[in-house]
């Protein structure tokens, strides 16, 4: 049985991590995404199908890439943030399933049944994508996620010949308080969102 | 700036966390499921938009009404986990947006479009379903999620006359190592997973 983790852990993956808007000019290392990554990938999910893949976009080359596809609100922020992070799903992950589901197979319960590939992989994206968030907050790092762009745009920009599609994006870097962090907005009592049964 | 968390702790949220299929015999408390939601209602959504909604099946009453829409393969463990989350999302999360997002008229930018509604939701409830596992294992439980269930069933007995919709389940208890655990599955290396562009 584990215990709690400490409260100063609580505040670093939940409590008083935030959503920000402009980082510190410091760099997030190559080896700081190998670590997210390789702490994400061990997060559940569907038939351990991991749809998730990601592109990190960090060169000046591969953000100006971007920049088209980023809504108004979004780009300059994004521009300026050390990592942007591509959270995308592979929508053929059952072909991987004899490789990460080798006791069953697996793969024929999703082949040919196109509701449940789309629905498993958008689920399954997205759960990969907190874990990714919080593996990044978990190391050390703040996020700035957003889902308000042109996926087309990004698919054609960063999948071309891929079966892969675009889930959200996630700005990776070193929080800076001092510029465009908004007052944190209310959420939901437990009342409102949850009932025991 | 935050230090990294301790090895301990990516142990616990990630590295040896595993997906139970048995539990111990021991109560998760009505405390522990308030002190879970307070944390994962912090994780980061579109718009603070907040869609999920949770049962915490917990009841011997609430299980049997349960059961009937469990897959087969699901039926007894679930039944015998101290609680089964009912991780679900508000389709019409956007009428909360006046009280989450108070500083624009973010319900205006959903209302009307039922793709974005319906993405919205999906997407974000399943953000928040991944915040509250990472939550429960941070608290000291363990997690046993799953989707392979009768959706409409569980909506028409626990969602009944709302505009609530099911997404998936997950047990919590603490995790019995002794019966059903597999051996861990491979996971994709960051090269087939990821790159850095």
């Amino acid at each position: 049985m584990s215990e709690k983790l400490s409260e100063a852990a609580f505040d670093q993956l939940f409590r008083t991590a935030r959503t920000y808007n402009a980082f510190l000019p410091k760099e997030v290392t190559d080896e700081q995404l190998h670590q997210i990554y390789e702490l994400a990938k061990f997060g559940p999910t569907s038939a351990n199908s991991s749809p998730m893949r990601v592109v990190f976009v960090k060169s000046k080359e591969a953000k100006e890439k971007l920049a088209p596809f980023l809504s108004e609100g979004n780009r300059a922020k994004t521009l300026a943030a050390p990592v942007t992070a591509i959270v995308g799903s592979d929508q053929a992950f059952y072909d991987k399933l004899p490789q990460l589901f080798p006791h069953a197979d697996a793969r024929s319960w999703f082949a040919g049944n196109q509701p449940l590939i789309d629905a498993t992989a958008f689920r399954n994206s997205s759960l990969q994508g907190a874990y990714l968030m919080m593996a990044a907050r978990a190391v050390g790092l703040d996020c700035g996620p957003m889902s308000g762009f042109d996926n087309a745009g990004v698919d054609s920009a960063f999948f071309a010949g891929t079966t892969v599609k675009s889930n959200f994006l996630v700005n990776l870097g070193y929080g800076d308080a001092s510029r465009d962090l908004f007052p944190r907005s209310p959420r939901l009592s437990f009342d409102e969102a949850c009932r025991i049964a």
